[in-house]
């Protein structure tokens, strides 16, 4: 796996674990949830990352960016299909969503390669 | 057509009218790209209408979140997809979202009901 | 019970209500643990309500505020330590929080002389 | 003057009074400052002017904008200034701006008419 | 004292006196300001510095957060305590809010361990 | 030319290159009006500059802050004019834009003195 991939995964999944070692209740069930909304339900789990991607982008988090590029790489979207999430994002969210989208589109040149 | 959806789609065309007749060039292309941004492509309308939905929630722009209401309800969205929608923006963006929520559960029974 | 206080807290109700009756299980999960939050734990139920308070003045969420500050008066809080909290909020987030501030002072008044 | 203009002066300054009536010495000076900060200086105060707008329409605060809409106004700015701020303020910040804009555009064109 | 911690103070410093230094008075007067929100008051220094530290965390600002921190170490929270502020932000800011929770906890232990 | 801006200027460019190579309509007119948005009209390049970066630096951009001053820097700001709109910056968008005034501050000595 392409190095960066790996490093952010490593480094998400370190944190949480501290984060969850300290037994808070409410990030716990937060945690739980989180991954909840995302499961397939009256839409589908390819759909819920498409709009977890763009609400990401337009929030303009880059490691929640990654996260849900990843998750749309798992779904098997296509580079088209991506593209189009970032078009809604930088029309929404603006030309302050560019920088975040260089880094999503070297990301997803990343996974797509990896 | 309930009254409420009514005044917002009255006062939305009255005041882009009203911008438009200025001619700034910039603006005009940005509202022509706004409508090219929603159209069938690698994605279809469907989906995209979600996206513009699910972004104005975690921005929390009221009226943007009623216009992405109106054009889901056009595409036939029913009100489990909606809320699940609903429940992304809740979880990614937190509870700041659930006052718009509110309106907007208010503004989904309005056009469900029109 | 002053009229824009009632309002304010029947709406919220009847909104709650409907958005519940849906059953989205994620959105309901979040209701809950809302409610949690700010439960007594290692901090005290008052300097939780006053960290849901700056929290929602830095977001520049009226309904938010309003919520908190109805919660702050329950608490018992003066209101020299309102006006500190408001303080932070308008430091912090800068003069955007100020038309949120007037809003803010003008509910506080009526929960005060309620 | 227009009515709506009058009541948005008159409710912003009644606030103001109350606001400063609590003696809050951390608020008074940020509100001190807030004026300074529009003085002219090595930039104009008609430019300083332009940068509050600007800076409050990507923010959307609708009640920011109408406030230096009004400065903007004794400045003596053209529409079609002013329309170059709103193009600015749209492309950087999206089209979530858009519906802040329209009121903004009706805003000043009751400034103009007064 | 760790590495990390000094390097973050170094640079802020440095950076504060390079800005301080053009004269500006509105930064000026505002770094000023800055200091005195903290101070003990109606409401005691430690809880204004949580105050400010989950208002940071809600609007997402790294440095912010690392600054609060410290100024809470200096306070003398509990682990327990820092974690139902991070509680609190993300319930409030979302699941946007945990990449900045990660970094946050991640700080929290090297000035614990310091 | 300095390192680091040499290298901000490279990424930017590298990445534009990708992005504009996958073809999305969209995007390329939204990049194509962002160069639009800032050529001299009714209102200078220099005056839509400083709004460029004035709205960046409310909305916390660092890339979007490093690329206006860059062309603040090519419209002949001088020191003062820029701290003037830091100025503006710090006192709309509050304490939490502080962190990117540092950055901006080093990241302006670098053009004054390439």
């Amino acid at each position: 796996m392409n190095k960066s991939i790996q490093e952010f995964n490593e480094y998400r999944s370190k944190m949480n674990d501290l984060i969850l070692s300290k037994d808070n209740l409410v990030i716990k069930r937060l945690f739980n949830l989180d991954t909840n909304t995302y499961a397939e339900g009256a839409l589908t789990a390819k759909t819920k990352e498409m709009l977890g991607l763009v609400a990401s982008m337009v929030l303009r988090c880059d490691d929640c960016i990654k996260y849900h590029l990843g998750k749309c790489h798992e779904q098997e979207l296509t580079t088209e299909e991506v593209y189009e999430i970032f078009a809604v994002a930088n029309i929404v969210g603006g030309t302050i969503v560019i920088p975040h989208t260089r880094r999503a589109a070297e990301y997803w040149e990343e996974l797509i390669q990896a």
